[in-house]
């Protein structure tokens, strides 16, 4: 990942916040990165990936055979660690943070978390106890970092270079937004959008603005959002954002802000450097600003798992091609494989239980091949019939990558 | 956990087995009690569940928190960590071995484990690694044992008391065994059971007819079996079965056979102990014999997990009342809340997306609760219209229970 501090994205300002606090404020890095393993976990060094970098301690729980460790806010699931059962494990889901988490604390009574609702016509704050007797929605997602795919861009965009894995599919469990602003009398008149604060601590002596996590989302993303406390069967993860995470379905991962802290209802975009100049879809070579579109809805997409480039050589005869596929905003209709490049598509099978408009579906595509190489590639069509395009949307920071040739890859059978 | 040894039932044939091997060959239990752990739970002694008794060293990548540890190869989920994200995690899934788990050295090159498929025209080994190209299905299947419920049979049955907590809601990946099937000419004539054999090491010096664990089930229930290989998402973990379990979806657990080394269709059910004679539907004081029916189709069942009696006293006030229900060898239609005790009844909405025929649906009702004491209880009821019923169906192992009587509970509001 790059060092450089000129025209730093702002999905890297975690590298920037965390070179000054370390100028600065050591503590909060230390206390941030102490005591969130699980019990059994904290006695030993965490074992290393096979890629090679240890686990950080925060996330030594995390399947380090299933985890490459780009920095220690970055941690990206392995392709030949999807498996076909739909849902994203926790312990190999991908860890993206723009800062570094509050202090794990604040997970040793997760119901007396607050979050301040405001922009509603009776603003108040509420505790995760009472946002539990308000109401239950449980929704399967896919949570997907805004710069997964970024490592395809021969422009090498700073920014960490993610190939497949900073996604998964996840299910959420609390109390959908809209039962929280319905008993709080409703939105405040001229609402154009909602915004969540998280609740990071943030470093002394920097304008707060430049790094709190603050983003904005059209306020109509509000109708399927939750309020969320459970991950996947279990409270949500210290370092996934718990107690209490903003989970905006159909939206790029930075938009599901972690320890939510404060939910408002506003007529204009958050002010925050990451919203205002942060994930902008800037055209190359340009700084990023309030007049480009942000990174919100994310688009179709798929990927094959298996086999895979950095697997073991495949052996001829009849092979399961296998991957996943979804819609982002809306639900997917349907998938295309290809084993000569993109010349010609066979259409997938989509396997296991449709978990709703949001999760992703696994595909399989049963070929016989003989010995080759062959240039396997996917492409997914959303309910609405938009295709999954050949070309990825340039842009400086390398968000939103859905080119289905970026995410070809040759395999060899033997 | 009764140690007497008259009358064991089949599912407690673990003790008689353990007993036995520590008068023999000690070994054979010590190594199948070490290096299941992940690589960093191996350095410290598990923790304690709250309940007190330590998670064993196989599944010391349990949650602590959320499991109730009653013998080395029993362990139960606690009602209260049942989120509300339908699927049970790994590390939350209750665990119950008839036999010690084979060496963990057999999860070292999971693709070599073999298999044989007899009672087909063909019939052959074949390793997983075969099996993944033959196919791929992924079902959500409520995992449930055969004696969840037994501890509110008020004769006491020997055998562990389980409450609620042995069963889960598990999404199974691997191929469908009437792919193989198919790949291997078919049936035989004369086939009525699919018969599966576990590849558990069998004590020395003792009939292996009465240890074995080989279950035979009706043949009709190939259509929906899998030999699968992954769990939640990942390879199946050693102690649940991998790296290759039977998968019977709407049978009971023990029909769903571990380290699967032999899968036969056959005109005849097993003779082993585990089908002639146990997990029969004795009447109460008889010993099981293969007069008796077989404990196979589970059918609809469901129960609260919040507010539960063991929790902290609820607030008057809205109240989310939230569980799961399912049909088992049925997909469930709907489930009914009771707040009297019965005597009236409201119906639940069911949340989240559905999972299929064989997976448990959550459900939640808000009521509005004055301060009091209530009994809570609900009641599921099946796409074919049946309905869990008031009452136990009396039986000397204390196998089946669904009834919504002994499952409701008495909360207090304050």
């Amino acid at each position: 990942m790059s060092e450089k501090t000129a025209s730093v994205p702002a999905d890297q300002v975690i590298n920037l916040g965390r070179r000054r606090l370390m100028a600065g404020s050591a503590t909060v890095i230390a206390a941030s990165m102490t005591g969130l393993a699980k019990a059994a976990d904290t006695s030993s060094a965490p074992p290393p990936t096979s890629a090679g970098k240890p686990l950080p301690p925060y996330v030594a729980w995390k399947d380090p055979n299933a985890m490459i460790v780009h920095t220690g806010n970055t941690l990206e699931t392995k392709r030949a660690a999807f498996g076909t059962s739909i849902i994203t494990p926790a312990d190999q889901l991908y860890i993206r943070n723009n800062l570094p988490a509050p202090n794990v604390s604040i997970v040793a009574d997760r119901d007396a978390w607050e979050i301040s609702v405001e922009g509603v016509k009776n603003p108040r704050k509420l505790t995760v106890k009472e946002l539990k007797s308000m109401g239950l929605e449980t929704i399967a997602m896919v949570l997907q970092c805004s710069g997964n795919g970024r490592g395809y861009f021969p422009s090498k965009p700073s920014g960490t270079p993610w190939q497949v894995g900073a996604a998964g599919c996840v299910i959420w469990s609390g109390v959908p937004v809209r039962a929280v602003v319905e008993a709080l009398g409703g939105m405040v008149d001229g609402t154009a959008y909602m915004t969540g604060t998280g609740g990071e601590k943030l470093p002394e002596e920097i304008d707060p603005k430049s790094v709190i996590v603050e983003r904005s989302v059209p306020k109509g993303a509000m109708q399927d959002a939750l309020l969320a406390w459970e991950m996947n069967g279990a409270p949500i993860p210290h370092a996934h954002g718990g107690p209490l995470r903003l989970i905006v379905p159909g939206y790029t991962g930075v938009n599901s802000i972690k320890y939510i802290k404060r939910l408002a209802f506003t007529a204009e975009q958050s002010d925050a450097a990451i919203q205002r100049t942060g994930y902008r879809l800037s055209p190359p070579g340009q700084k990023g600003d309030p007049s480009q579109p942000s990174v919100w809805e994310m688009s179709a997409k798929s990927w094959i798992n298996s086999p895979a480039t950095d697997s073991a050589p495949v052996q001829a005869g009849l092979v399961q091609i296998k991957g996943v596929a979804f819609g982002g905003i809306n639900a997917v209709r349907g998938v295309e494989v290809s084993i000569d490049g993109g010349k010609t598509w066979q259409a997938a099978k989509f396997v296991g239980p449709d978990l709703g408009r949001y999760a992703w579906r696994q595909f399989v595509l049963p070929v016989k091949l003989a010995a080759g190489t062959y240039t396997v590639a996917c492409r997914a069509t959303d309910s609405k019939g938009n295709r999954q395009p050949e070309e990825r949307m340039e842009n400086a920071a390398g968000y939103n990558n859905n080119s289905w040739r970026d995410h070809a890859m040759q395999i060899t059978v033997v």
